[in-house]
């Protein structure tokens, strides 16, 4: 019965697998010291984040973020670098939005607010009008076109504090975002206000993206703040609210040009087999995007830096891509996945950083058995740098799109309770991400590629 | 064979084992939730670093933080609050010190520095002397007093920044700090300049305790920023420094009275027994000690609050204790262990947050066999909060000292990776802690003590 538990087998692999452990054990080291010390990240993510700024698809400065990121891949020592071109959606916000509670007997109240990306603008006019709050669509749809029609909409679903993991509650209140406004409009709604996506009580406004159903008329909608959505709620339950008002003038111009920007080290073995790491260039108009997603564009360059630096020549081919226009169309990503195909390329696997760049605590791996369990015995590799959550999960916007020609997919999980106090808001800036943080993300991605292109999946 | 990995006898137990780790998970879960929704640690933070501020021990602010914690601890639900008296070192800065350095054919260049805690002063007149860098007491011990006699030393001693916990840095650098001016001293110099203790380069000097060794001249010490040792150590490297000066009037006063704050909850099986959770309640002078302890001592604080507020009637007396003096003498740490051999009290456990109120990794447990293996078999109920590093290691400066009288020990271990960025410097201020973080670290210091009380050690 012994064979049962531990096949005979084993005994032979073992000894080869403990010097195999202990190599690669070695060689993260290398790979941690080299990040560690002379890691580039951090340095290139204040260049993206305070020369270059904000850098929404379609903007001047997603354009300079696109030939900045093709300059460091050259610097970090790409043999390759190259841009892939890709038509994009090109919103943009217009004037600074405003808007204002009237409270019965009182000033009115200006509120802090900003359009969601892709949203339609009031018009210079903008909207007036009485305000309903909703905690739920279920609510919504109770309350129907007698209550809503001719209404702004106030969608008041705030991020579950009790989730641990942060994207969890981003998940499930997001759709007061994504799906709003085209909910509140079957009833008539002339416009939303949103509780922005934040898990922290402050001033700022959190955009991102939202999507108009076809179906119904196009409302305008805008983000409020969660201090402004606590006191809004409170004035509603006391009936002292008259009216609420926006402007905004947001606008979706016609598509334009973009690149996703491409840098490769070829492989020696077998240079057809293609692994991808990567982030998104593009950001939302209101701070740095330095968190989301500058970090992960720049741990993806660092990777490719710290494999060369520490001398590996990577059997496979290994490509850090800086996708365009995740944030609010994703067309980077199936950009990507439409040359694969085209060029028949085989892409063996990818990795994504999109979740900001805090310490990492782990990889959601987006891949069945008997990968899933290859993987999971490099666990203890990455434990003395923090990663031990190592489970099934979905990798992320860009690499996604290759599971469609079956490509081992992977996403980088950091500690997940800052993200969605700066996410989308004017506070993702350079000063709130931790070097040491963004490079522990970097040195965890790059054993992971080491890993992947030395024994393959 | 079977028996000896496995006790027949552990299958009686084993049922009984899932019930109460099943009840135990639910308990935590209400625990967990009560803090997250309606935590007081961060708001109670908030009051100290933003209407209290620095609180060195003998300082005023030291005094109303004593008086704030006092009602905190009341409003928590604590059955009886108390102070324990107990003398401290009153050490204070003096006026804004000045530091120089004078590089050949250019204007003096004015660093950014700070006395080391419980440094004596230059006087107003100062010191000015050449310098001489050194990066090990090793290379210290080589130049000798030859090269040493008279001039100011400059102890450059960077924080390993390959070491994933920084603390680990940390321990091996501090040395510089706390023990080079008597070392340097030994050899005839007439002044140090310490490197700051920090993981990140910036502007900010960073204090901290030095100690003087009796048998050397006492000479005064400052630490200077980590980009001014770098630049100093560039400048010296080319040659081009003639001198350094620098002024500081800190002085040690006499000893003065201060108190440890402590909270009970009586416990209604064996209240005879205690179980400690406390953080320390002075801070440095530079900045409102947010992370340094502040965050420690309302995660002490919310322990009580929320074992209150889910309806835990706990068997053994709990106690949050706020230490005075942890910074620059520990007194706080050794009156409560006095007062707890005088009045002849049993001490089965103490749990120390002085790590900061980042996202909790794990706990460091300072105990034997089989206690150790008790609580590792508690491990996956703190897995969900993020807590997976549950390892034998030191517990924290205030609570070391019951382990004379044999109590059990454990500190709380959260990311290290930020904490020496702004640890002992001007940047140690409320708007770096993270609501969400701080409340991740009292839920889990919470849980343990819920476990401990429930099934003793």
């Amino acid at each position: 019965m012994f064979k049962k538990f531990f096949p005979a087998s084993c005994f032979y692999l073992l000894p080869f697998f403990c010097v195999a452990q202990s190599e690669d054990s070695a060689m993260i080291k290398k790979i941690a010291d080299e990040v560690l010390i002379n890691g580039k990240a951090y340095e290139n993510l204040r260049f993206l984040c305070k020369k270059i700024g904000p850098r929404l698809s379609g903007s001047p400065q997603a354009q300079k973020a696109v030939e900045a990121t093709a300059r460091m891949l050259m610097e970090a020592g790409a043999d390759t670098v190259y841009l892939q071109p890709c038509m994009v959606p090109h919103w943009v916000r217009g004037i600074k939005e405003k808007g204002f509670i009237q409270v019965a007997g009182k000033p009115v109240y200006p509120l802090h607010l900003c359009s969601l990306g892709n949203s339609l603008g009031t018009g210079k006019k903008g909207v007036r009008a009485g305000v309903i709050e909703v905690r739920s669509f279920k609510e919504l749809d109770q309350l129907g076109t007698a209550v809503i029609k001719g209404k702004i909409v106030f969608l008041n679903f705030p991020m579950n504090p009790t989730y641990i993991k942060t994207f969890r509650a981003y998940g499930e209140s997001g759709i007061s975002r994504w799906q709003g406004a085209s909910k509140a409009a079957s009833y008539g709604a002339i416009g939303t206000m949103v509780r922005s996506l934040a898990s922290n009580e402050d001033d700022n406004p959190h955009t991102g993206a939202m999507a108009y159903n076809d179906s119904f008329p196009k409302i305008p909608a805008v983000a409020i703040s969660t201090n402004d959505a606590e006191w809004l709620s409170k004035q509603l339950k006391l009936k002292m609210v008259v009216k609420a008002s926006f402007t905004n003038t947001s606008a979706m111009l016609a598509d334009t040009i973009s690149y996703n920007v491409v840098g490769e080290i070829r492989g020696n073995e077998f240079p057809k087999e293609i692994i991808t790491v990567g982030g998104h260039l593009d950001s939302w108009d209101l701070a740095e995007g330095a968190q989301d997603d500058g970090a992960g564009v720049m741990q993806s360059i660092e990777v490719l830096r710290v494999l060369k630096a520490v001398g590996i020549h990577p059997k496979r081919t290994i490509r850090a891509v800086m996708f365009m226009n995740e944030e609010n169309g994703g067309r980077g990503g199936e950009k990507y996945l439409e040359l694969a195909e085209q060029n028949k390329e085989t892409h063996l696997f990818g990795l994504e950083s999109d979740d900001g760049g805090f310490t990492p605590r782990g990889f959601r791996l987006e891949m069945n058995e008997p990968q899933l369990s290859k993987v999971m015995q490099w666990k203890n590799l990455f434990y003395p740098y923090g990663v031990y959550d190592m489970a099934a999960g979905e990798s992320g916007a860009d690499v996604g799109p290759l599971k469609k020609i079956g490509t081992l997919l992977a996403g980088l999980s950091p500690d997940s309770q800052r993200y969605f106090d700066v996410h989308h808001a004017a506070t993702d800036v350079f000063e709130n991400v931790s070097k040491r943080e963004l490079h522990l993300g970097a040195l965890n991605m790059a054993a992971l590629i080491y890993l992947v292109d030395k024994y393959g999946l």
